[in-house]
């Protein structure tokens, strides 16, 4: 059984989703499908130009604070990011091209701690050829294909899945048509993936 | 040790909150604070005029189907209600006249289940009333009581005491001055107070 794990590099909430997906869906015999995309897009068309938790400060307050106790419980760092949301559109880009590569879920994880563990800039090529370059990938060749015409299509057409599917927030778990939102719903969306395994044999 | 469980009438995730939240706190030792108040004028200030389940569709089918789940997995009735959201006001100053008294919880339950199990419109001192004598309360005294303006100002004094605090939603539960929000903090909330009970010993 698979669970398409839908993630926007800029969300705070994927970030801890993201650190543990892998593991807990191995843990349930379940694969993860990675799958990027841009919230951005889906925030402008209900008239929303910045982050959520940006527009509406007690929320962003809550926010913070949530994700702190948070990582805390979950055993990884967390620095509040000197400027957010920043830009994933380069790194979901590489997500979209090598969506299959073995070292995928390793750059994704890199480039999560890069934004919230260090406070590095993830918008710039350096950040994230730092995130390929750190688990021995080729990072110029890697960038040059994630900023190719045929990968920008693939983007685009990877976020407008996500719009036809009907997310509205990341991450999202998408389990068959079942949709699972909030990193707080992995273990549900794994135990109905593990479910639907068993009642399959 | 104590937890302040504030809730609004009309939010659907503080229906499996509601239903569940004296139990679960007496199984840690904490006791509950029922804390009544409006969402309406919270979300007016944020530019919203209606419910953001109703502002922005694919948030709202999800609420729906996410609840869903929630309820089977508790073992409570979901009827989605005819109407969305039911204006609770009348409900809340029953229980902010009548914040300490033994029957309270249980009122609480049966407007719920009124709105959410049973559709019936919250909103009408007849429901209202029907909630309070079928747990053997006079509703005529009560419903006067609720309605004097002393009673008026006392849930407005509520209401901004929840805006003081930062509430933007709910359930919203409060452990001293940690926050958690959602139902799907409670245990998360129940945690932190019974470890500062334990703390204190």
């Amino acid at each position: 059984m698979q669970i398409d794990f839908w993630f926007e590099f800029a969300s705070t909430y994927s970030y801890p989703a993201a650190m543990r997906v892998e593991e807990s869906a191995a843990a349930r015999g379940v694969q993860v499908s990675w799958r990027a995309f841009l919230l951005g897009p889906i925030f402008h068309a209900q008239g929303w130009t910045d982050s959520p938790f940006n527009l509406y400060p007690s929320k962003g307050r809550y926010m913070w604070r949530d994700l702190e106790r948070i990582c805390a419980a979950q055993g990884i760092a967390l620095t509040r990011p000197g400027a957010f949301p920043r830009n994933g559109l380069l790194a979901a880009r590489v997500c979209a091209r090598f969506a299959d590569a073995p070292w995928l879920p390793e750059f994704v994880r890199r480039v999560y701690a890069a934004n919230f563990a260090l406070d590095r800039d993830i918008a710039t090529p350096e950040v994230v050829a730092d995130c390929l370059a750190a688990i021995g990938q080729d990072a110029a060749a890697i960038l040059a294909a994630a900023q190719s015409q045929e990968t920008k299509a693939l983007l685009r057409a990877q976020s407008d899945e996500a719009v036809r599917l009907g997310l509205f927030g990341a991450p999202t778990f998408m389990v068959g048509g079942e949709m699972f939102w909030g990193n707080d719903r992995l273990d549900e969306a794994l135990a109905w993936a593990a479910q639907r395994v068993g009642s399959s044999c």
